[in-house]
């Protein structure tokens, strides 16, 4: 069976979920808007990662399940809030939220499926004790997600953004949530709070490279892989890790040439020089070797595990979250 | 002591919690965001029904005061996001969080006190179970509360809304939340599920009574009662009890007046004309009538309580709650 098979087959449980609880009810708008991003598709990774964990640490992922489609309840959440946050229109290859059902609806949408989560979780076949906590840590971790996407909110308003202020920001709004699919797929499979931190920073760290190889994909890889056009975030202006590197490695000329094609109306032309000197300059190998950085450490935790089928997929996602799209 | 006074007391370990939690915290512009409207007052109602319904059935409400916080902090989630919804620029008094804050941080605001309210729950000091329990039944309500919300924007676009339309949308937006204070109050305080349930009933009454007493209130009381201009909804061509009622009482030529009113640029002497006919048809007084029919159960269910200093207060409250402003 290829990954893609064992992962389809590992979000299938995932899925029926989803579409137990995102059934249509009165009033339907608000419940079509919430259930449109959700049940668009999507990889289904940070559930998928919790009900391995669950597996790894020998649980029964059976009992994950609703935790595991709450953390994509909130994924999906945060999307939908985001989009209307960056007045982005597409997501999944569909039309956003807000596009489809308007501004209002989108934020309720989102403050929904929120709801939703908490349901999930508290409707879990777990003992209480652990419910309490799995509730603490995915409010935390909701918060945490905020405060990135405020970070990055701030970011662009300010001229210069450090590398670690960088990676602070995609730790909080993208990794972190992979952390909390772990340790929460950890404790409901029974094993002890110091190995489900352990692991909640294996996959955060997971998480960490995912998300860099993503900056690094929107770069490099072809729109037919990206859904997306090539180049996007350069286009945008965005300072993702490719560019704060490349303005840290290029010379006064090419970062002059850079900001200038970042900071205003550009060209696919202009795009692809961009490229040129975040290639040239050795940004995009700098990252490169980031994202594989973060997966030693993680590489490491998982070999302290069992051989076994769920310690193999996960190794395996793990590759295939830094190798994908290329 | 006053009622005011009483309520003040009531209130100050809400107050309490709700500056420990909301501590302003990097990035600090999320944080201030989170804090600006809970933290510019109010009367903590929900928060006070929490406490009050737990010591009425012989609880601790000390137990109860971080649930009752995380009520008011749903409560103002909601508000938070109602806002950036309407458009409205003022609450409490002062500027809405969208207002001094931009769109995308008041979501963000809004998300955040989101999940600090479940974190809240999570740290009380009450069993396992009976948090389990809360953060079900809290979830279950912020999702009833979206959907009242959508109502209410659904019913921007229809012609006519029917009085039990209004009433169920106004039952989900504003009573339930009073609903769940005295559900989780009371569980807190270690009674019954159906002992709780039927607590739960009796403040979702208190609830409706409330709301079109507010609805009342906004056509009858002055600015500076109200703090803000009489008339506001009308001015709006909002479709609330009263209007409704109005619409069902005024004879014909009143009903086009009316409507006329309603939906087009009006003056306040206009505004002054629509409260007349909604007084001299009867509407007024039918609604007056209502609010005081959905207390008239919530005072026979106090009555089977104890008398003493908790049983008191809530119908201090109960009565104040739908009389206030005249």
């Amino acid at each position: 069976m290829s990954l893609k098979e064992k992962l389809a087959l590992k979000a299938r449980p995932i899925n029926d979920a989803l579409e137990k609880y995102l059934k249509i009810r009165e009033p339907k708008k608000l419940y079509k808007a919430s259930a449109h991003i959700p049940l668009a598709g999507g990889k289904r990774l940070r559930p998928v990662m919790a009900l391995i964990t669950c597996e790894m640490v020998g649980g029964d992922s059976k009992k994950a399940i609703p935790f595991a489609a709450a953390l994509e309840t909130i994924h999906n959440f945060t999307l939908v809030h985001d989009d209307v946050m960056d007045d982005d229109d597409l997501r999944h290859g569909v039309d956003a939220c807000h596009t489809v059902y308007g501004l209002s609806t989108a934020i309720l949408a989102g403050d929904t499926l929120f709801a939703y989560a908490f349901e999930m979780i508290a409707d879990s076949d777990i003992e209480d004790s652990i419910k309490a906590d799995l509730v603490k840590n995915v409010a935390y971790i909701v918060r945490k997600i905020a405060e990135g996407q405020q970070m990055d909110i701030n970011f662009e308003e300010e001229e210069t953004v450090e590398t670690k202020e960088y990676l602070e920001m995609i730790r909080l709004k993208t990794s972190i949530l992979f952390g909390a699919a772990a340790y929460g797929g950890a404790k409901i499979g029974g094993t002890t709070e110091e190995e489900a931190r352990e692991l909640e920073q294996m996959a955060t760290n997971v998480g960490l490279g995912f998300q860099i190889w993503d900056d690094y994909l929107d770069a490099t890889a072809s729109e037919e892989i990206l859904g997306k056009p090539s180049g996007s975030d350069i286009r945008q202006g965005k300072r993702t890790l490719l560019v704060i590197e490349a303005l840290n490695k290029a010379d006064d000329k090419e970062r002059k040439k850079l900001i200038q094609i970042l900071d205003s109306e550009n060209t696919d032309e202009d795009v692809r020089e961009a490229v040129k000197i975040i290639d040239e300059c050795g940004a995009l190998e700098e990252c490169h070797r980031q994202a594989n950085g973060y997966l030693d450490g993680a590489r490491k935790t998982l070999s302290k595990y069992p051989e076994g089928e769920a310690r193999e997929l996960f190794e395996e996602l793990l590759e295939y979250m830094v190798t994908r799209g290329h």
